[in-house]
């Protein structure tokens, strides 16, 4: 089908997919549930082609990770949905209605944004995810999955579709764009009848491409060159299991930190612990003043801008608050910030100074997730200043309408 | 300056106007008016070149009028201004604060959005209307007026910053662009690191090329092909007396109406009605039944397509509700829409189903104003589906932060 023809399906399905009721969305998403299950060694076997494509390519083994399936996996991606059945319904609530003088009431009620398209890298399981997530939130979905997942991201669709034929949701509201080439994306983001929102899910790249070429309103996911900065007064023990949280537990994520900024006044007692903590398994890149205390590989220009996703951190350190927050401003993303402080001014300071979506006291970047949150899932992390913010999950998939009830009031 | 220079100027500013508490703000605002009475002479003197320059140029009284200011417009920018004195800071807010499990607390607040583009025609009020709003709600502001208004608006920015230069708050947090090229516009809309929205306010004309050029993330506002539906169990008085409100109060804005629908059960009965109603100030378009009923103009395709912004209303008698939502979706801006019933149910349907900013029951749509809903002020009606939607008042100019407060928790 033509991308085109599928945006009118999505269109004309999305229409019944807006009016229907939680619990007609919540069975159509169970029954996807069960067809996922019945598939279930349909969908291995052409992940197997994938993957065998993949190493003929010789794409490197943790990519080939990433997009390896297993009835575990498959497993997950259900226990996925059924979470996601078990969520409130976002739809037709509101937190403020109010009537005027001349007695109009005005109710502001959430609504589904409409068409949501989603351009995203290997990993199948966001197939799935994005579409449970669009389906409750009454959204239709266009999928753009990378071209190494294309035989496992259509037999997850094909059997999504099957499901959704037992079901009273149209199957039209979920589309996968087969065609790999990179000119569909262009033309998916400039698409303004049919696509309300565009979210791209991958590397800088990607993201950037997007921002420069859409004319479809976009959201910025996920680059994370995030920080965390000691202060003085900090609690050392709570930093250091702080650090290594963030920067361990796993270092591929987008809320991982990639640089530690020290206060220079507790430098010399601080490093040699955090050097002890990490030296068997990160790469240190440090200042010169870092230099002088421990032994770290010099850090250069680029280690301030780089998200490394890898187990590597680059340290600095600074004379104080000020210029702690003048570097993450220079060099930040406006992702995740930290800092680890007990010093209430510092703490109030900084969270109220930092431009980011999530800016933390005392506590590792790592919960920066829509799960952690409490959202119960979630589309991506939006890392742009215009809402949604943060970790986007099934309310920040809608938007709202203006009800207003009346008895004959004109405006005088 | 250039503009990259203002806008560096503008970051700079908007840093500390962030920080500024409301007391601080609110002195600046009134300093500003303060400094509008004092220069309200050379604001006059300034106008009277741009009118000269219009009347040169053969502009159309009504464009010379939107142009023109008087000491009483004057006074009404400067109490347009005490108002937003008066409203609610919307920054550093929240409605939702939770505690996780692990003791982590989160707030979700309000913050600036940072920098404000707004591209603009004619009307020289905008100029400080826009300029109150972005102070108030922390964000500076760079502004694109029209060529014809330039003297005005140079002069009443210069008034502003004379202003703010008895206040606390930097003059640098708002800045016009003087050069009147167009493709000043197309530079400004491309300036992603610096300006966090931009918002169009014109003719289609301005939206569209704003929407196909821009980078930075922007709000389409104010186009509206409005409708009333009117029901067959309706209120006939109180139709009438909506209808001749939503074409005639005020034509010349978004919120007016430019087509009627009306059940065919009742066309023959109330037609008659309408026509004596409008028949001296309006010209009415009708469809080939209307055509039977009463004396207007034919109706073509195009009259169903167009914002007339006039004293000209199309009428098209329709089967049922089913074909009024129809044709609303096929023809309808998404702005504000309205019903005329007594039927619980079609109300409802319609309040669902139809697809805009604001949807009506029993009332004038010319109600969509954020003065109107009690917003104290509105820097223009979103009619997109993104988030802002419909009219932009303080709380629709700001943008949210994650604080996070922990002690000591990590990621397990």
């Amino acid at each position: 089908m033509s991308l085109i023809n599928q945006c009118k399906e999505l269109k004309k399905a999305s229409l019944i997919l807006e009016m229907a009721n939680t619990n007609v969305k919540n069975d159509a998403l169970e029954s996807v549930c069960k067809s996922l299950i019945k598939n279930q060694d349909f969908i291995l076997k052409e992940n197997q082609k994938d993957i065998q494509n993949a190493k003929r390519k010789n794409i490197k083994e943790s990519l080939i990770d990433r997009l390896a399936l297993t009835e575990d996996r498959i497993q997950g991606m259900i226990d996925g949905i059924r979470r996601i059945i078990d969520l409130k319904d976002p739809i037709w609530q509101s937190n403020k209605v109010w009537t005027l003088e001349n007695n109009l009431t005005i109710s502001k009620m959430t609504v589904p944004l409409g068409i949501i398209g989603i351009i995203y890298e290997s990993r199948p399981n966001v197939t799935v995810d994005a579409f449970g997530l669009a389906l409750k939130s009454g959204n239709g979905i266009l999928l753009r999955g990378s071209s190494s997942a294309i035989c496992s991201n259509k037999a997850l669709v094909k059997a999504i579709k099957e499901g959704l034929r037992n079901s009273k949701i149209p199957e039209g509201v979920i589309e996968l764009i087969e065609d790999t080439d990179r000119n569909v994306v262009k033309e998916m983001i400039r698409l303004n009848d049919y696509i309300d929102l565009v979210i791209p899910r991958g590397g800088k790249g990607l993201i950037d491409f997007v921002v420069q070429n859409a004319t479809v309103p976009t959201i910025e996911t996920g680059v994370g060159n995030c920080h965390i900065f000691v202060d003085e007064s900090a609690n050392q023990k709570n930093a250091l299991k702080i650090i290594e949280n963030a920067k361990t537990q796993r270092p591929g994520v987008c809320n991982a930190i990639e640089t530690v900024l020290i206060h220079k006044q507790i430098a010399k007692e601080i490093l040699p612990n955090l050097y002890q903590l990490l030296k068997d398994r990160v790469e240190l890149r440090g200042c010169e003043i870092t230099q002088e205390i421990i032994p770290v590989v010099p850090a250069t220009e680029q280690d301030w801008q780089e998200e490394y996703l890898d187990y590597i951190l680059a340290i600095k350190v600074v004379e104080n608050l000020e210029q702690a927050i003048a570097h993450i401003s220079k060099y930040g993303t406006k992702h995740s910030e930290a800092i680890v402080t007990e010093n209430y001014s510092n703490a109030k300071t900084f969270q109220r100074r930092i431009d980011a979506a999530a800016v933390y006291v005392n506590a590792s970047t790592r919960f920066t997730d829509g799960g952690e949150f409490g959202f119960g899932a979630e589309m991506g992390i939006s890392t742009q200043k215009m809402l949604p913010r943060g970790p986007m999950g099934l309310e920040e998939l809608v938007t709202i309408k203006y009800t207003i009830q009346g008895n004959g009031q004109i405006r005088e």
